[in-house]
């Protein structure tokens, strides 16, 4: 039986001043709860039905699992259908940057990302293509927004995402600068090299002013049609999908 | 001043049932709704705040607009945040295969897509890269779902959408047909040519197993990282920029 407190300590962490408040964020999902207890996050407390506890294959015996029924776990769910399961992990400390994967390798750098749904599923992208580091600025919508995390089914768990300043961080980083513009060269015909920083901007302005003088290679997809743009996550993914391309035919 | 009769109609329209009925459907926001009145479809009414109109730089002296306030706007929307637009389109005939096109370039065949956010993503990404034809499965989502319209931002008033029987279309086209598979060859590695068919699977089941034997070459996209799958505009989004890579590669 859940308590009333602990139901409105769970539908707070929507808000990501609970969160930060409470030192937690939700998770939901037989698939992406199983993934994040795989990881390095820290599990503070799971609630799930009888039947889908059934189905959790690594659940521990030192893991917790609170039962509840199915109209208690309506009452905790942020999601229209609930999944069966939801926990509470604690919020990471900001993830400290790993200097020499970064310079070996490339990393995103997204600038004030506002959708949830653009962000989880550019997480999830980059994920897959083996991108390890996320840089945000700090005005880039938060990534343990429950939308996000839902979004990026289980790969914001091994990825690691970092809010910082994004100018001061290009400068110390000291890496070739890449960014999604319109009137740059093709990024066919652009060679990204081993490592360096893909930056991404806004949803409706784009990479933002003060950033653009940060930019070493101005970098387009090229337009065959007459669409206007195209959706960042497009974009973002097109971008993931290019260096993975040239990486494996440099192998 | 809207009518009863008229809100029930323009609402009832997010339903297919409806859209069929009535042979219309919906299309919102000033950019749009320009698309669309530039484009073959034919407009069959137009509501607009006295602001919108402003705006309407191609509202010809030929095209009636009824003004409606905000709160007429309101009831007639379907978004959340209403544009200040709504236009009724005429549905066309199903779109008569231009087979000579279609024989010189490459178009998709979607199977049974369900997420209208994924269809409108696809539809709009496609047209960036000059896709002029998709085929869609009698099972997929209708594309004329509001929902899809405004995910296309426009690009479905220039692509070709048909719907029939994916077997049926294959045979007739005798294309080489491409299915993005999980055990293929990768993508990078395959020669697409100058023309063919990229088949595209359904969110939860892949590619019907029917259709998996009308499949030339199984492609796969390299996974790097250790995500479980990528979503499938995502997934469809990187089909079309390697085509685009290689088409403008062989120029």
């Amino acid at each position: 039986m859940l308590s009333k407190a602990q139901i409105s300590l769970i539908t707070s962490l929507q808000h990501k001043k609970f969160r930060k408040q409470h030192g937690l964020f939700i998770v939901e999902g037989l698939k992406s709860v199983s993934e994040f207890i795989s990881s390095d996050y820290q599990l503070h407390s799971l609630f799930a039905t009888a039947e889908a506890q059934a189905k959790m294959d690594n659940l521990q015996q030192n893991i917790k699992c609170i039962t509840v029924s199915a109209s208690e776990l309506q009452k905790i769910s942020l999601l229209n259908n609930p999944q069966g399961v939801v926990a509470l992990f604690n919020l990471p400390e900001q993830h400290t940057l790993d200097w020499i994967h970064i310079r070996q390798q490339h990393s995103l750098l997204l600038d004030d990302i506002q959708d949830p749904g653009n962000l989880g599923t550019i997480i999830r992208t980059a994920e897959w293509f083996g991108i390890r580091h996320i840089i945000c600025s700090v005005g880039t919508v938060d990534a343990y927004n429950p939308k996000v995390v839902q979004a990026t089914m289980g790969s914001l768990s091994r990825v690691a995402i970092t809010y910082t300043d994004l100018s001061d961080f290009i400068s110390t980083a000291d890496l070739p600068t890449y960014g999604a513009l319109l009137d740059g060269n093709s990024i066919y015909e652009t060679d990204f090299g081993e490592a360096g920083l893909i930056m991404m901007g806004n949803e409706g302005n784009g990479i933002s002013k003060p950033l653009l003088s940060a930019i070493d290679h101005a970098v387009t997809i090229p337009r065959i049609g007459k669409a206007e743009s195209l959706n960042v996550a497009v974009a973002t993914t097109i971008f993931c999908s290019e260096l993975a391309r040239q990486r494996l035919e440099r192998k």
